[in-house]
């Protein structure tokens, strides 16, 4: 076995952005509006997810989106086609949200006639994981095509989520992913994180998912 | 459907990269070594299609890697283990690499024994795109699982990649990944990327993959 060597490259990335984050949180409390971030890889089934949720939770909240993308308007165009308040932030090659652009997100919807507003973040899992975008709570989606090894290799967006939703479990049986290793990967850098195996798809394991969205959502109002 | 709105949000992310990619060529060009930069989201196969590029390639070319990652070892050591000249970038929260950080990788290779040093970028579809990292090629790997949409979405990645690897085509079958429309979409932001479809795993279609890029070397070579 050749030898291998490491050399560290680390870079200072961030701004004001934690007291953004915290006015962002303020304003949340006073408006009632719970706020969500999901992040992902690209392809990991965001959209669907979201739009799975929503239909679950259809008749107890009023869900309203905010789509982050690059460079398109597909995702925000899907979730409006099924009656949904959307708005998309068009990042023009910025890799992640920060609370500032979500707070100019957040200004483009009705938060009066909204319970709950999920961020669909840029499909990525290192940047989005460090910039705190002013959410209650923050979940991220493992597709299970993308390998078990993803907790040790993108630690921290494991460590900052209160959920993971483990999706695409219908492919378990043609993949080499083993659920308890990454569970146990996970738990061991977040004891605390919630998981969820889904299908968004086909909807299997949503139900759970969107209960345990809806006591925190409860739990917020009451506060 | 209700309305979509549209904000902006753009920010400036450059510096003289560029200047030190173009160094990084003409010192490459000195040393005859010819640099590929392999891209793409987490989990879509980097470090297995580089482990069996190297072994179709073995005997004819000498092939080192550059792994770069957030905060493991997990890429190199494999990679390692077979038997590999490999060098660990580690990025600490980067989410890409740059040219600066390419060179201190390659001065930690032995450039005088390798014709082929390929990096393994940080696993991400977005901030890679954006940094020329002086390699004398591009390529990506979109794996089916990740949905054929990702040309929309991501559409820089396409535009700067000679070549795109469609990865993991044993899952087509159980997937509604529509190749001929991710090929058109592909060809629409980039006429001249070259596309294979492969599976890493099974080494389905790594021939045709690997024969391109050992005459974009000989072709370096002769320059």
């Amino acid at each position: 076995m050749d030898e291998v060597r490491l050399i560290e490259v680390k870079q200072d990335i961030h701004a004001d952005n934690e007291r953004v984050a915290e006015e962002l949180r303020q304003r949340l409390a006073e408006s009632k509006t719970f706020l969500l971030n999901l992040m992902s890889s690209p392809g990991a089934g965001k959209t669907t997810t979201i739009l799975s949720t929503i239909e679950k939770l259809r008749g107890s909240l009023e869900i309203g989106v905010i789509e982050a993308d690059i460079d398109s308007m597909v995702d925000a165009e899907r979730v409006a086609s099924q009656g949904v308040s959307a708005i998309q932030l068009r990042t023009g090659g910025f890799c992640h949200l920060d609370a500032t652009m979500v707070t100019r997100g957040l200004d483009g919807l009705d938060l009066g006639s909204l319970d709950v507003v999920i961020i669909e973040n840029v499909g990525n899992l290192v940047c989005p994981a460090e910039f705190d975008t002013g959410a209650i709570r923050n979940a991220m989606i493992l597709s299970v095509p993308e390998g078990d090894d993803k907790p040790l290799k993108y630690p921290l967006m494991f460590t900052v989520c209160d959920a993971l939703l483990v999706n695409k479990i219908d492919y378990l049986e043609f993949s080499d992913f083993d659920l308890e290793a990454m569970r146990e990967r996970a738990l061991r850098l977040n004891p605390d994180i919630q998981i969820f195996e889904i299908s968004a798809k086909t909807g299997q394991g949503v139900q759970d998912w969107a209960a345990w969205l809806s006591r925190e959502v409860e739990s917020f109002f009451r506060r």
